[in-house]
């Protein structure tokens, strides 16, 4: 049986709820958590509001193996993750002594003002991630990744935690194009579906130059497995284009 | 004082879980429901799991004015969504007879196969969204929107619903572009904030060619004092440049 973590992420930002920004760390942390066998099973998008922060990080980490969050860990006012992160683990948030090095190091004692000091606020017994871009570090406390939200810094974050946190098995995929509409191939799938519960077999049209078409997508650990049920499914598609 | 109505959406999709396709539902919804006065305060995205979307649903329909769905309203097995929908509100799953005639005479009666039917099964009480695109229509039950995953198709839905939801005052937004790393305007960016309660000041930093610089974004319906507000931020960013 294959055995996997799994994973939630919770993205903080006004910015993508209000639409001004189009969110790119989503698909980035999904294949990064793909590659380690880690199932992300839901992402949340929050505001900048702590009850909505604390909420999701507290319902989150109980529900499954890891969490990643993203945003709102900079110097200015509007950056509560940590102290929510702290107050969801009923922690204190503390001057964390090995980011204030970090830091001071970064940017000069001269330079190292109040607002920049700000970063080094963590909960109590904090593990830093390091951030090679621009310095200021994430952290985890319990399951929880807490990240950057400008994309090439968290990317560089995940990329760290990614090769440390234990994976499981990896899910591999075969997609299967599909000429014809979903409604034609959709009792044949189901058939099929029916017969090997341990592949995940979906769906998904698309629309391209005025046609529907479909890749039909299968998920599954047992790469062998994996080719049956693909072969399977061209045969299906084969016989439905030749009727 | 501002009317506002708030909003959830629900992305229902494996695929986007998986890493194996990048959303392009969410900041559309955004967008539209921004220029309705609508504010979009939490985005769910979960798995095509029944117990998820069903908890999903139930939650956010009674914390939120409207929500949004997209996703799973096919004709093929791993389409639950309007089963889920139907159990979230302990209503029974019918043929809605509007919708079998609209795709019946869409498909013609000799194509219009069980597979294709199955798009017509709606809770008992769904008012329909119209799918100019290809032909099965989304629907409303409570304040559920329930809509395609096909960004095209879902674009067409949402379009015809935002034109018929009650909306708010609408949120404008001013952007003043800060060539200073946040940390250097933080603490003056925070003073303004506490001066102006009303107007929501955020601050985004962005990497690009290798310099970490921020756009200040100030949000707001009242939109004379946004431009005061603004005028602020930029005398604070002129005299921290010039020192």
């Amino acid at each position: 049986m294959a055995t996997q973590k799994t994973a939630a992420m919770i993205v903080i930002g006004n910015e993508i709820l209000s639409g001004r920004t189009q969110d790119k760390n989503i698909n980035y942390v999904a294949n990064a958590l793909s590659e380690k066998g880690v199932n992300l099973r839901e992402v949340r998008i929050v505001p900048d509001i702590e009850v909505e922060i604390i909420d999701a990080a507290r319902a989150m980490s109980a529900k499954y193996d890891y969490v990643f969050t993203s945003g709102g860990i900079g110097p200015t006012h509007d950056d509560i993750t940590a102290a929510c992160i702290a107050k969801a683990f009923d922690r204190e948030l503390e001057t964390n002594k090995e980011a204030y090095a970090i830091l001071e190091a970064h940017y000069g004692v001269d330079e190292f003002t109040p607002a920049r000091q700000r970063m080094t606020k963590m909960p109590v017994g904090a593990a830093l991630i390091p951030n090679p871009v621009s310095g200021a570090p994430g952290f985890v406390i319990e399951n929880v990744h807490v990240m950057a939200g400008v994309p090439r810094i968290m990317q560089a974050m995940m990329d760290d935690v990614a090769a440390n946190i234990q994976g499981g098995d990896v899910v591999h995929s075969l997609t299967v194009a599909c000429p014809l509409m979903e409604s034609v191939i959709a009792q044949g799938l189901g058939d099929i579906q029916d017969q090997y519960t341990d592949i995940d077999i979906g769906s998904y049209p698309q629309f391209r130059d005025g046609v529907l078409s479909v890749n039909v997508v299968l998920r599954g650990t047992d790469q062998d497995k994996l080719k049956i049920v693909a072969d399977e499914v061209q045969s299906l598609i084969d016989a439905l284009v030749a009727t």
